[in-house]
């Protein structure tokens, strides 16, 4: 972060007609902002959600809810604004960018991005999820996502993903990163019982014990375990990190992501934001291990970005009371210390 | 509750594309608006927070980091559109409302409401904060407020309020009203050192000690102990409820004002938000008492309705989803029972 920016912020927060802190996160939101962006007094206009779709191989082993068709059909319903993220997007006036970076289906249309690295990944539990190399392109999916927004002016971005079987691949991420049991980061996805849990859980101590990633090598453990839109957002994050842009994470696929980011180049994280907390368990442990602190704990289990997006009006705030409060001496008002 | 209309939101719920529960306290939120305007899908157009300002006599005992001086700076800070407040609602497309119900000072502004009751309130550590026939003009202010907003069309309302000195008269409000130790609910408002802390607490002490209280009389706690914003406030989420129009509720003051008001009328309870979780020690409890779950953490305590107008968004979120998301049919997306 530019500490600059940071020193002028700080000293612009203790200027304004408010006891100092009572702004609590808002004030540190601001001034973390400030040094992201290298300006003193942020504003962000253009914001965007990135949503990567991709179908999961691990799927054949049942450890999800719905159907794989899934994928496809909410891909479409993205596209024709029907979903929850059309929803939350237009109320933060952040346009929507989907991404088909490798759904098992024939997907076309004016608005979707269509970048399949493949047609959904392997099945984790019997061979590699992907190549080193299909891990590489589908990065570069995300970072060229990135630049191409970053050109048009782009302020804030959010990740988003959608992807029947993708908690699995996450957990299975996680514990790998974080060196835990497999039991600690597996919750429900999108509403499993206790007998497929238990089967879930058992699905991906297989992935992990048969793959054996090397936790040391961020990229072969992403290769074996993640997802194709995984891989996709860890580019959105390197990249945004990169031009200076702040990414607001969702939920536990997003944070997922975030990990491996962050293992790859750990400065990335001082440009994150942790949306909020998802139900998902292992997004608290994520989170507590790249020390972010959700800004909505709203009990969301959805993914899509719908998180990230709706966190978006608290960044909102904590700019807009930077920027437009009055300083005591600008409005008259006694400070503590006068 | 209308129970018609809250079952009918349920149901429109679990029709649309995403899986059960998923959205969390967004799909709750909105089935509780549904029952609060009796409409299944309901809109939030017009919205306003009130903020209420006045004195408090007790600042004679140095319970403050502030002078009292700082009311009346305030409310023309709010007036001239510069406070933390504005900014935020700005954002959220809320009017604000700035009414003087009690400030020792003479204020003129063509945007203030003046409804002095009287120029602050008395030293309760010596006498009574108030008169019965004054709290009862302050409710009457706070619900002649709501009725003339309501008249123009009014659908979100959130609580705000300004008065050195009034986290004081709350502490003493929430003791009585909860039966728990001074010390526990009695924080440092504007930022006080340990020593005036406990010098706060003994303030507290012997303002319920002196006054002697009938905590089973609302009305009697609220006049000896109370604050003339805050009996406005309580005014203003009688009015709202009975005019079906939900309420969100700002930090520590206005939840006192909350309990009051529910003391009064309990249902009235099922007709508000809690905005967010405020530093000040005492609120956490006033919110469990009321079953009340707050709908940010942001480590604010600045008052005026900023933790509540920025909550306003997570209300829209919530009827944004609710009213423009896709059913499954409507997507021809594959639900997960199909």
């Amino acid at each position: 972060l530019d500490s600059g920016s940071v020193e002028q912020a700080r000293a612009r927060q203790s200027q304004l007609t408010k006891p100092p802190g009572s702004l609590g996160r808002l004030e540190e939101i601001a001034v973390q902002m400030a040094g992201i962006t290298r300006s003193v007094v942020p504003v962000v206009q253009r914001r965007a959600v990135v949503v990567m779709a991709a179908d999961h191989g691990v799927t054949a082993e049942g450890v999800s809810a719905y159907p794989k068709d899934v994928t496809p059909q909410m891909v479409l319903n993205f596209l024709s604004g029907g979903a929850a993220i059309n929803a939350l997007a237009r109320q933060a006036q952040s346009d929507v960018t989907v991404v088909d970076i490798g759904v098992a289906a024939d997907l076309e249309h004016p608005n979707l991005l269509s970048r399949k690295v493949r047609r959904g990944t392997a099945n984790m539990a019997r061979e590699a999820a992907m190549s080193q190399a299909e891990v590489l392109q589908a990065i570069n999916v995300g970072v060229e996502v990135i630049e191409n927004l970053a050109e048009q002016g782009l302020d804030l971005v959010a990740t988003g993903e959608m992807g029947i079987g993708n908690t699995t691949a996450a957990s299975a991420l996680t514990a790998c990163f974080l060196d835990v049991p497999v039991e600690y980061v597996t919750g429900r996805g999108t509403g499993i019982d206790d007998q497929q849990l238990a089967h879930k859980v058992r699905i991906v101590e297989q992935a992990i014990t048969h793959n054996a990633p090397d936790a040391a090598q961020p990229l072969d453990v992403l290769a074996k375990l993640g997802g194709l839109e995984i891989a996709g957002l860890v580019g959105v994050i390197l990249a945004a990190a990169a031009r200076h842009i702040p990414s607001i994470i969702d939920g536990f696929i997003s944070s997922a992501a975030a990990l491996v980011a962050c293992a790859l180049a750990p400065t990335v994280r001082d440009y994150l934001f942790a949306g909020h907390l998802s139900v998902e368990r292992g997004h608290r442990l994520i989170l507590e291990k790249l020390h972010l602190e959700p800004l909505l704990n709203l009990q969301l289990r959805l993914g899509e970005g719908t998180g990230a997006v709706l966190a978006m009006h608290i960044i909102e705030g904590a700019l807009r009371t930077h920027q437009e409060m009055a300083t005591f001496a600008e409005a008259g008002v006694s400070n503590k210390n006068a």
